[in-house]
């Protein structure tokens, strides 16, 4: 999540397979691929499936053939995931393309100075609803293919990023076109949004380092280190994020780092707490100017002034952090008692009860089914959510995760960053089985485009089912007592945007409710001490744990019995009344007021104090037996938080999503997204202004989003000492059925009990037929080798080289 | 939950073992409980447990005999359970002692009618805090022990309850003496609090079934039902709790309901719409008045006149609520895809890693340890909670819980129920063996008084240890991946007060976060629908899911660093200012506001915002390495609720701790408890008013009590059919370790990992000892044989018939 200067070494392996990447479509499938989706389903017959579906054990699913089911049943997708990526050949049919069109003027990004145009992202262009709807629903064909290309036209004096589509595909010369793609964005220039890292190789070599040399003398003598870009630099050098724009000026505070010095990646709780301005306006260089220096509560106009004041002994030395086992994550201490055994371990004793397409990406678990997309700037969202073959969610993802930092200080006071710049799909890594995910997990690779590759993080979604530590409901009396499993399914993946790691699990339980959740790990971006008890906790020698806020915006597109939809709020309100009992008495009691938004001038809304304000999306047209209009209802579940910042110096337009809890808006296939990773660039004037979504529709029974954000307020203590924990740093909210079904749909498990019992005796214990399926149970658990551990695999696009796929992992830091 | 004609047939048992309870201190074990005791620790010894401490597996703890730890491994609390309750011979002598006393003129429960007194409660009196330091911390001697018992007296006009307390224990003819208990109470009467059910036999023997038989030719036009106080009624009359109190009058608002025709508990949930009221004022019932009918939105003065209007066709016939298929638990539908397979289940693959001293109910996780204790009105709570030895918690438990209906109806306007009335150690069943918890839990024992009897519910306690489905930490780069697990330890116990089940669940984490969460369950208590549409959604025919308040109070007496704490505030705000590097710009930014509690009239808070305000309890003179003070954060975990209702015309003086989040008062030996099971029995002048507490004692560095509330605003919808899901039903808070550390204390456990990789290949797999321990690994389940459910062991105790234990449970409904 930190600006730094790469080193990135090309690795290249030896394998000679041909293709890592997880196919979009039902194409068919390399080598390579096909052993990936030979490991699902082994031994798992569709006639054994349909048998325990209709729960018949009785006949011949008892042979042992069809009961081990260890890893998941392997399915074939209703339909094709039109959201799953482009394919091999498709991302590098269109690169070629790209390559050949003389207008774009494109170099490839291994030979490209910073003059050259290069291709940034080549991924699918997800299809408008309105004919994904068509397609999914029966009445129309899969949606045209588009590709979606960013090109970074560099080449001249006036930088800047251009969106466009390419297609439709395949790609057929002659036939295949470009064009702007501006419906999306609000902002109206043609996809084109200015590039202010242009100039970045340069802002190194030919200024920060410079700058760096230029002050050793004082780094040398302050910390013992210096940075001058030389490969034993012992300091960092990196800053703000955005840039701080103002009109058309760029402006640039940096600050210095100590470098680490093992494998551990603290560098971001290592400032010094020197700081320097620049004027980065421009591509050229030489009108860039050095605009001053801060340390220790005291601004320097010039570097000279600083030097001056420095050697004249007038700056007190206030120290450095430097890494030390106080900062890495590797076992220290005492060992409490026991912790050497083995703890406890979930297991799957009769293998896994949900069926997955690989190669489509979709999943069956008891009822519900869901696609999953993958794309660079928001990873793993998920489609077409059903319960029982009826839509509950057409989209349901991340949009954008902000990071607001404040400080005394000119670097955290200017921090705020939008991670979908740096992207949440290029740092979903590869989990850890066992520790990430149960080791019984089925895991999904992810794929990304970059420089001419396709970069596949292999592992990198899990897939789980899992038993609570509690029962999803249980009664007891003096004669019965009856409890239900709370048996769950999650879908889990982890991006780690430099420091942090978020880990994103959307899980559906049985009664029909849906939790999503964001926990946050990894090292904190802490700031050095000085003047920044107003800011943060003091945590370490001379560190401040930097207050900052998390705000992650979600879309969780609902359709509840079709599209047409309204939101209900619904609260608890005091009331003073009489009643027609009461004899005149007026009553202090309490009472439900209830209405409709019913424009998108109302679609703003906050967490209600004291929680007493529930909120439903309903369908008024389809009412359940009782006569109820049917609905989910969405509810905080853990810690949430919008932004504190009022009118944000830094953000200005571009993250107008984080003022709010809820957002409501009505689904416009011209205002897919929240944000843009671009919006960073252009902070005044931002390719997707959320704001301007609010222009009054009306959002009584029509196609409705939700936005929603999940975050926290951090204020780092010890605690975060060295990373941040899950236990409490998390937020999640949950959908839950209200009035949708007749009756809890939970009834329908089988994995439930009732245990009669009189003078001192059970005398009927019911189970239902759980436990009923004859199949052998199995307790040994999934072994883990973690020794398989392997990064991302590297498919080349352009040359197109599927069979010399090289291994490499890219973090930001 | 409901008041109810009871009907518990008492069902003697042949057993013939000595003791079912668990003794609280270390007396000589009867045959029976030396059984229980012994199925914990099998095979383990001292020595290994040692060894693992120090983390050394090298020699003889291979010895398999000492790898057998399927249990949890036994220990000798370090002091005795001075909260464990009274021994069984104890509580036989105190009652016997107590029978002795000529001015108690007490009658045994049996003989009793309703003009005699009886022996409501005999139980441990807790030590005084302040006492139970002088013990704990090594200074004094164990507190002296005395009973606390409550006499229903019932004899006279004016029948009251009065708490006394008997000792010194044990029993000495001539020296024990009895003494009225009024320290603890706010209201100082002696501990005398009106007894206002004193006349509920003849309240259903001569006024209610003469009044349902009455209207017996309109119930049976109506419903084809009736109540007349016969065996084979099939309809039930109960309603409002507290009864409704002003100045002296007493009146009690009574509605019809239709019986459950199964086993099924489903009673609260079939309200028939038509409601009459009583003026029950006194004991002499020739005095008590019909006050009038109430149905479908008129009321009518008298009987006769109600009586006409119904046969003159001027009633509407709206049908009532019967039970049915749809109301009850067992499974139903169409059973999901792969159900019927085996279900995740979590393992403990070399035993229980914990230890248990199953008599004094001390327990020791990882570096955790306290006592359990139980009692009549709270059930269980936790004390003295350490980590590494040193004091967090001295006391964490329930105090009691509200809820707060309303309606437009008489009976759900009226209903506020205070729970420890009926308390919450009565309905803490026995629980159900992998589906309340893990098959490998610990479980133990918790007793209650009643009638001379002690009742011990069986494996009413469960302790265990659980490997969430997400790490506690983790970070990815691009040649590194650690995480850690996420293993906690929890302590549970379930109380189904009548309709409602309700989980307590307090865990324990690595990090040195607990959390302390309640779910809810079990059947809700429904309104008839007519003229609800204002208090609740419609959710069967003639339903409406009444809309009600759970709030539920709890007690967390912190002790960091020692007793002299004080509560800070951390706030989040916008903050508008300049820099000194700034050049005159203002920004728009956030900042810390840090305050504390300084005295008792700033100790009601709400929760913040947007969360924007954290909650600390500190120690202001104890500081960590860098400086700050040494605190731990209170936060919101899942949805809380404070009550809506604001002056409730109800509750009155009896439940103002319910009208804020957290609360924070200096501790007092004097006020030790916010509420008390009688505050229903007068509204106006209960014996504990939580408001009294506030009287602006200071609150800096001083012991002090944050009382906080859980619970959730609760609208049912048909998703509460049949019952109640504790997915969504559910309310929590954290206590994170803050600044009280100087790194997390997660990075001492062994179970994390750390793979290096590089080009495509694992290059280090470090895992710190983990698994490192050389006992085999054994996954085969702990069975479960639900045929073992026994439900509640009573022991008479006057006479003392310990050898004669007999089975019955008693449940409210």
């Amino acid at each position: 999540m930190k600006l730094s200067c790469r080193t990135g070494a090309l690795a290249l392996g030896i394998l000679s397979f041909s293709d890592f990447l997880t196919p979009a479509l039902a194409l068919p499938k390399t080598l390579w691929a096909q052993q990936r989706a030979k490991s699902h389903g082994k031994k798992v017959f569709a006639s054994a499936i349909n048998k325990r579906y209709t729960n018949d054990t009785t006949d011949d699913a008892n042979d042992p053939e069809d009961c081990y089911v260890k890893t998941a049943a392997d399915i074939a997708a209703p339909k094709d995931n039109i959201w799953a990526g482009l394919t091999d050949g498709e991302a590098a049919s269109v690169t070629a393309w790209l390559f050949a069109q003389p207008e774009l003027n494109l170099t490839t990004s291994g030979e490209a100075g910073e003059w050259d145009n290069t291709i940034i992202l080549v991924e699918l262009m997800a299809p408008n609803k309105t004919d994904a709807l068509a397609y999914l629903d029966g009445t129309g064909s899969a949606p045209d293919r588009y590709a979606h290309a960013i090109i970074d036209h560099a080449a001249g004096e006036d930088a800047y990023y251009g969106d466009i589509i390419v297609g439709p595909l395949p790609v057929v010369n002659g036939t295949t076109t470009w064009q702007p793609l501006e419906y999306p964005y609000s902002r109206k220039t043609s996809g084109r949004v200015r590039n202010l890292d242009a100039s970045s190789d340069s802002l190194y070599e030919k200024w920060i380092y410079v700058i760096g040399a230029e002050v050793a003398d004082i780094t040398m003598d302050l910390w013992g280190a210096s940075c001058t870009g030389s490969d034993n630099d012992t300091l960092d050098i990196w800053g703000i994020d955005p840039t701080y724009q103002e009109g058309d000026s760029v402006k640039m505070w940096n600050t210095f780092w100590s470098n680490p010095t093992t494998i551990f990646d603290v560098g971001s709780m290592m400032p010094m707490g020197l700081f320097f301005l620049s004027d980065i306006t421009g591509r050229d260089i030489s009108k860039w100017k050095m605009e001053g220096w801060y340390y220790n509560g005291v601004f320097y106009e010039t570097t000279e002034e600083f030097r001056a004041a420095y050697w004249n002994g007038e700056v007190e030395k206030l120290g450095g952090n430097f890494d030390g086992d106080w900062a890495d994550t590797d076992q220290q201490g005492d060992v409490p008692p026991f912790d050497t055994l083995a703890p406890p371990v979930s297991m799957i004793p009769q293998g896994s009860r949900y069926s997955v397409d690989p190669g489509r990406k979709y999943v069956e678990w008891m009822d519900w089914s869901f696609y999953i997309g993958f794309d660079r700037d928001r990873g793993m969202t998920l489609w077409d959510i059903r319960y029982n073959g009826t839509r509950i969610l057409y989209e349901l993802g991340l949009q954008e995760a902000l990071a607001h930092y404040a400080g005394s200080d000119p670097v955290q006071s200017h921090v705020a960053y939008l991670d979908t710049y740096y992207g949440f799909g290029p740092f979903a890594f590869e989990l850890l089985k066992g520790y990430d995910c149960p080791s019984y997990s089925t895991f999904l690779n992810s794929s990304f485009y970059v420089d001419e590759t396709t970069h596949t993080h292999i592992n990198s979604i899990c897939l789980f089912e899992f038993d609570a530590d509690y029962p999803l409901a249980r009664h007891s009396s003096s004669n019965y007592v009856t409890a239900t499993k709370n048996v769950h399914f999650t879908v889990r993946s982890v991006s780690t945007v430099g420091n942090y790691d978020y880990m994103f699990s959307y899980t559906f339980f049985m009664d029909g409710s849906v939790a999503v959740e964001a926990r946050a790990s990894g090292y904190i971006q802490a700031a050095f001490y000085a003047l920044n008890e107003e800011y943060g906790f003091k945590i370490h020698d001379h560190l401040s744990g930097s207050m900052h806020d998390h705000v992650l915006n979600f879309k969780a597109d609902f359709d509840i019995m079709g599209t047409e939809n309204t939101v209900e709020k619904v609260k608890q309100v005091p009331h003073t009344t009489t009643y027609p009992w009461s004899k005149g008495k007026v009553f202090n009691t309490m009472k439900l007021d209830r209405s409709f938004i019913e424009t998108e001038d109302e679609g703003q809304l906050f967490w209600s104090f004291n929680n007493a304000e529930q909120i439903f999306v309903v369908n008024q047209e389809v009412k359940n037996s009782v006569g109820e209009s049917k609905g989910y209802r969405i509810l905080p579940y853990t810690g949430t938080a919008h932004l504190t910042v009022e009118g944000s110096t830094v953000l200005k337009n571009s993250a107008h999503w984080a003022e709010h809890d809820l957002m409501i808006t009505k689904q416009r296939d011209t205002e897919p997204r929240s944000s843009h990773p671009y919006n960073n660039q252009d902070t005044e004037n931002p390719p997707v202004n959320f704001a301007t979504f609010f222009d009054g529709e009306s959002l009584n029974q029509t196609d409705l989003v939700v936005w929603f954000n999940l975050g926290m307020h951090h204020v780092p203590n010890t605690g975060d000492l060295p990373t941040t924990v899950f236990t409490t740093a998390h937020s999640g909210i949950q959908f839950m059925p209200a009035n949708y079904f007749d009756v809890g749909v939970n009834k329908r498990t089988v994995n439930m009990v009732r245990v009669n019992y009189d003078d001192g005796e059970a005398t009927e214990v019911a189970t239902f037929g759980s436990g009923g399926d004859t199949c052998e149970l199995n307790y040994e658990p999934a072994a883990v080798d973690l020794w398989e551990y392997v990064g991302d695999v590297v498919v080349r696009k352009f040359p197109y080289l599927p069979d010399d796929p090289y291994y490499e992992t890219d973090s930001i830091v």
